[in-house]
């Protein structure tokens, strides 16, 4: 199964695709990463139309199976919540119009399918990734790496979802 | 110039198209309104789908040279802000994929152009909306009456933008 995993942002979207047997963290692949950038200076609905085509794009050419994306917690303000909540919004919408199953995970959840433990640091959900995927550095970006750890998430649970 | 207001919201989506002059208050016309609903027993993405068909084909029918959506100002939990962002999300795209001009407005600024007074109480704005479109009664919802004061607001200031 392909999974896309997605880091929503309004400038900066992070994405990972993997490859790998539902349930399992066997036979891992990193298949493409990177992100989805959008301009300061352009308006917030035309930077909105930019990131719903490059995600719309990414499903087109990396044909994903399942999109896993990121379910926000923040602490911190209200505004940077709705700004994310709109990037994510037409994110779900480019999965949904291409009729793809959704799954949205939690940070917490991300790290305890990575670690086995949810309160664990950046430094120890990078060092997993490093050994499932069998890399010998982390992916950089920072946003992009996410996606990857929550596409890892959304394939290790597939099980329990009972798919 | 027509003006098509939206109060964006995951479950109701007020609109009101309106008709009249740039930065005037005279000669107002209400051509539409109503709400977009989407039900709560759906999956979110496809929650979304239907909200940005709803709106696309809202500005299809009803053929606005421009859109007006509130700015959301939340006192309320984050996760409310997430969600109504998202649906924020696919509104703003939806007007950007038309090639629509797209104001954001305030509630105290809604209140400003309508009354006069930024902290102007519901039944103040609802009082100038009567008086405004000669109307013996307030459109209902209020998502709706909302989204026409949105539009009213937009049209009256229009001229403050140079348009």
């Amino acid at each position: 199964m392909r999974v896309l995993g997605i880091d929503p942002g309004t400038a900066t979207t992070g994405f990972g695709l993997i490859e790998g047997l539902p349930g399992s963290a066997d036979a891992l692949r990193l298949l493409d990463y990177g992100t989805v950038r959008t301009a300061p200076e352009t308006p917030m609905p035309l930077r909105l139309v930019e990131l719903h085509e490059g995600i719309a794009g990414l499903i087109r050419d990396l044909a994903p199976d399942e999109l896993a994306v990121e379910e926000l917690f923040f602490s911190t303000n209200v505004s940077t919540a709705i700004s994310v909540g709109q990037a994510r919004g037409v994110i779900l919408l480019a999965g949904a119009q291409a009729g793809l199953p959704i799954g949205e995970h939690k940070p917490m959840q991300v790290k305890q399918a990575l670690t086995g433990y949810g309160g664990a640091d950046k430094r120890q959900v990078q060092d997993m990734l490093l050994r499932l995927l069998h890399l010998d550095r982390v992916p950089r970006p920072d946003d992009a790496a996410d996606a990857i750890a929550i596409a890892i998430c959304h394939l290790q649970t597939a099980r329990l979802r009972g798919l």
